[in-house]
């Protein structure tokens, strides 16, 4: 992995290091003396020792080289004291110090300086703002919290170093334990995506979990995320989900979250697991730490009781899970091992009065069924069952199997020692049969996003040059808002356009006209007017005899509603029969975090009523856009529902791209709405565009 | 309170005590002896003593008044002990022995024959197949569990024996005390109904709780639940949710579980709160059971940490709670009180520094603002804070504001004692902000549901006596399925059907023509041809001239389609401007357990592909279906959106109540679908109609 200095040093200065009780410096020196097995060194030039060790002035008087810095002077100096660090030679930073990007424009000056040290010197630094950074194979405790991490497998990242205090000590409690633990602070250098690289690049880490009220840079988020996702899971909590709650984020770091469209697309496109809330997220921890992954999504519930074998199933049912269907071999061995009472199908009930010995032959039985992908256990205390001799079978069986397994223990006191049994095993137990099924889920969305096959985007044949002429007219003519003057845009780009022109005088729109078979629609081209329809700037169905006129009235009704209104002259456009067709849009915005977000959706009320629409991070993959007609609840009407004849969905698809491809060309379109997109069952045609630029961009 | 002999006896006999080891006999007897503080008679013809009591041969030899008898005997002399019990006099019976129902037509049977003897004897009876009954107060328990419950003021039932054990021993860990805890087993007389009764009127139970499988009658439930619900919080788990969930529940009890959508509905309309999983249940109960309601649906946060406050915020925003806005005064109070780096806005945020004295200070004034209806503190660990004096102090502040609070003391062993503080005041506390959240949401939700007004449906002045003749007529011709030629089944109950009549020739179509204005529908009437449209049976304008032809074109049709088709004529109607209105669906069909549901929705895609749609139990009030119409995504389209004239929605309402009459009068109607019901800005014209009877209900 990255970041050796960080997490692997051999000596430590901690500058700023002092005696003075209730100090941060103190409580680093402590925390770094009670477990770090390097060489903790305090830098103090007003002291000459602090807690019995030889305190130096600053790094560069350190004998031998110093990997790691942990600053927790006051803000004022720290910038200076970094770089004496780094002039010294350190490859890792750790700036505990508070004062910078959080509190205002003096602070924000001081983060950007601390941000140029780190540059000039290749330095990797965390915080400022930061609790701290744990790292339990060499017991470095650089936080000035009160709990140090237990080891283990998992790696943590948070953005609030309030929480990763709470969560060690509740995590203590449990016996759950970390391979690094970092408090990001203000992300001046290293952000999310730093760590997310080196901790898949890292052998003792298996799965990592984050704590994120916003991701700096989406598209490199995403493209990391997933080459690490291949082998490693990630689970984070983003918080600032809802309106408040992105609101309560700013006004708490005072950064900008993005939209949380763009994070729910850029995270499932990443292949990230997203845990709604704090119990999901170490749920879905604790059963990725220490179970295999399941080879199929089906789930057998093996149960000494009915009714908790039916709160299981309505969990499978809630879930993206199945209940399994045994295979006649496993309903025979059912059959011959329980009793005649006893359920042998899914889920199987082995009847109050099981013994250890029929409960666990049940479960093994299960296992050992090649349709069943993991399995939970739901038992409930009876006279005749001991917990722990069950837990000890479970275990046991699951080593044996190589299944994932996951179990209700369902009780208190009684359930302890067995739950400490599966605890040991990292077997999952919980008493709610809805938890348990909740982190199988989480191993089979974890399993299909390691599996996915990621397409590069398509790269497709386009008149660029065009474009960008299309885009500059506009500039030059001092618009920012494009209509269909653009359509060319859309030519250039490879989608379909009903056939016509923009054209600036009543003979030229007959010409135009006589040129399209059958009637015309006659549309005023104005980037002032944005809602022709309703000044009666659109005629639907013009014969060619009444194209002249129409031509003259279009221009009169616009010059009427504005009389400085600039009227770049008359669409004559190819009459499509809609009705052949079902009306899409595609839209485009620009996410701050995540770039340009394209959306799908079917036209007119389900996108302004029902909002029935997706949205993915461009750019779009082909599987990604095919993803997006399967997304809208309105998809059925694509596919022949009510006897329609199902439209060209590749030809929507490849449209999708292409717009995708259009905007990531382009930054300066800022927003693009293709509405409609009519998809008929021979190919989809754009019949309207809207768009916003930024002519500086251009 | 009802249900006196079962849950305050003072003379227990168990029926069948022994002293055999691992007997349920022996098990019952035990836990009596440890607890009761009645006196207990064991009953068994071939024992003196048991435990060292004297043992009788049968209940009448008793000496005085037996008010409950536990049997326990074996499955064939089940019924027969019972027999004598009520002979003897007692008021109450739990069955404890099994071999019932559950068991196949044998055990029907005699279940049968134990509901015929306590109807005889008017028995209040529990079971059979009854894990038994607990109430603390009179230190009953005549379980054969291994556990008996803390005393309390939650009442519990649960149609899983086996989930009582569990939950026995996951509270007592918890210090969770009960009144009265019942096994259902069969249900084969007292029911979920007669609990919810008897705990409404219990001055000692402050919150019912329940885990069905299933309700036996649905409306009754329901009218006895909101009844209770005024004073007493229902919180129920409906097993058996999910399609998966519902087969099991279905091969666990024998018992057809009714459909999801009427239980959703049912429920819902009684006022009852139901969790989805055992956690919802448990947490539910716990803040109903101690803290006050809250009178708004505001929340103030206050927290010492800004991401775990983002949290809290996030799970207001995902649930029906809103973040309480401050006023004037509390935010200069706030001012005063915090440094200025803190958060004066909701969330509040008193910073890491805080000692208990700020915290506390700010909890007190988010308490006094009468915008705030609970409060949510929020804290994590911090060097400064004695989470013990912090919740000492949340304690004395909630206890003085009287307004409700929940908290979540992150971490673990650290935040045990001042957990334990809570527990014992009764302030629910959580590590996940999204728990503390979600139990506020229960009271607020509570709230709600016992303030409700519920409406008496309407009645309306129907001609009850045409329904009667317009479905005697199809049962007398044979038809179980009825159409256009029903639609007198509307107008008897005034609901606006278009002018127009069936016919049975050419000239008589041709009257019915000119008696309406403008073009008119002609729709082949038969009750063979199910899908008129797909033959050529319907024909839309059809202008006077053309109707002698149309009549016989549309006859011939229906022959050629299928020549032993019935045809009754041919519908001649008023021809709507369907393009005015928005087209909805009314439709009914009958519940196994809930009776008529009464389903709404607009029309084509709405219900067929979006399945947009919303349900109630009939008969429907006037509030409920004005609900209905709230309830689908698609409303916007009934009120304006795009630019249209809204919809005349007390039509629409009117029509849900009066259909809701039609059927509730009428067994006889099965199914019945409204299709198109158009909705006018002048009201809503019952376009179509089809019907399902069953004429031996007539």
């Amino acid at each position: 992995m990255g970041l050796e200095t960080l997490f692997s040093p051999s000596r430590v200065a901690v500058v700023g290091a002092t005696e003075r009780e209730g100090s941060v410096g103190r409580a680093v020196m402590t925390n770094m003396l009670d477990s770090f097995e390097g060489e903790t060194v305090p830098v103090n030039p007003n002291a000459a020792s602090v807690l019995g060790r030889e305190t130096y002035p600053d790094v560069a008087s350190v004998p031998g080289e110093v990997d790691l810095a942990v600053v927790v002077v006051p803000g004022r100096i720290a910038v200076e004291v970094v770089r004496e660090a780094a002039e010294a030679g350190v490859g890792s930073v750790v700036v505990i110090t508070a004062g910078f990007g959080e509190t205002g424009s003096e602070g924000a000056r001081r983060e950007r300086e601390l941000r140029e040290v780190a540059t000039e010197y290749d330095l990797d630094l965390v915080g400022p703002n930061s609790l701290g950074v744990v790292s339990t194979p060499a017991g470095l405790n650089a936080t000035f919290g009160p709990e140090n991490a237990l080891p283990g497998n998992i790696s943590f990242m948070s953005q609030s170093g309030a929480f990763i205090t709470a969560v060690l000590d509740w995590a203590n409690d449990r016996g759950i334990g970390f391979k690094d633990v970092v408090s990001l602070g203000n992300k001046a250098v290293l952000d999310e995506r730093d760590f997310v690289e080196a901790w898949g690049a890292d052998d003792d880490t298996d799965v990592v979990l984050g704590y994120l009220e916003g991701i700096d840079d989406g598209p490199a988020f995403i493209e990391t995320a997933r080459e690490v996702v291949r082998e490693t899971p990630i689970v984070l909590v983003k918080s600032g989900r809802t309106e408040a709650g992105a609101s309560a984020a700013a006004s708490h770091t005072g950064t900008i979250a993005g939209s949380e469209a763009a994070y729910e697309a850029g995270l499932e496109q990443a292949g990230v697991i997203r845990a709604e809330n704090v119990e999901e997220l170490f749920d879905a921890a604790s059963i990725l730490a220490s179970q295999p992954l399941p080879e199929t999504d089906a789930v057998a519930v093996v149960t000494n009781a009915g009714g908790p074998g039916v709160m299981a199933t309505d969990a499978i049912g809630d879930s993206s899970l199945s209940l399994a269907s045994f295979t006649d071999e496993t309903l025979s061995r059912f059959e011959r091992a329980l009793p005649e009472e006893a359920n042998i199908y899914n889920p199987v009930d082995v009847i109050g009065d099981a013994p250890v010995e029929r409960f666990a032959e049940a479960v093994d039985i299960a296992l050992s069924d090649p349709n069943v992908g993991a399995v939970c256990v739901v038992t409930c205390p009876t006279a005749v069952l001991s917990f722990d001799d069950l837990a000890a079978a479970v275990v046991e069986r699951q080593r044996e199997a190589g299944l994932p397994v996951a179990t209700c223990f369902m009780g208190g006191e009684r359930t302890e020692s067995a739950r400490a049994i599966l605890d040991e095993a990292g077997i999952p137990t919980y008493f709610d049969p809805a938890r348990a099924i909740g982190s199988l889920e989480t191993l089979s969305a974890y399993r299909a996003a390691s599996e996915r096959e990621y397409a590069e985007p398509t790269t497709f044949d386009v008149d660029r040059e065009r474009a960008r002429e299309v885009l500059a007219a506009g500039a030059e003519r001092g618009d920012t808002r494009l209509g269909v003057e653009a359509m060319d845009l859309l030519s250039a780009y490879g989608i379909a356009t009903p056939a016509g022109e923009v054209v600036s005088s009543p003979d030229a729109a007959l010409d135009a006209a006589e040129a399209i078979d059958g009637d015309v629609v006659m549309k005023v081209v104005s980037p002032d007017i944005l809602h022709k329809s309703d000044i009666g700037g659109v005629e639907v169905g013009v014969a060619d005899g009444d194209v002249h006129d129409t031509y003259e009235d279009l221009v009169a009704r616009a010059r009427n509603y504005q009389p400085d209104a600039t009227i770049l002259g008359v669409q004559v456009q190819e009459l499509l029969d809609l009705d052949a067709g079902v009306e899409t849009i595609v839209g485009v915005n620009r996410d701050p975090q995540f770039g340009p977000l394209v959306l799908f959706g079917l036209g007119g009320i389900f996108v302004e009523v029902l909002e029935d629409t997706t949205v993915r991070v461009a750019p779009v993959s082909e599987p990604e856009a095919t993803g997006m007609l399967d997304d809208v609840r309105a998809a059925p009407l694509l596919r022949g529902a009510r006897g329609r004849t199902p439209v060209d969905e590749g030809s929507v698809v490849s449209t999708i791209q292409r717009l995708s491809q259009l905007v990531t060309d382009f930054p300066a379109i800022l927003e693009l709405d293709v509405n409609p997109l009519v998809a008929m069952p021979d190919g989809a045609t754009a019949v309207d565009i809207r768009l916003t630029i930024d002519p500086d961009e251009l």
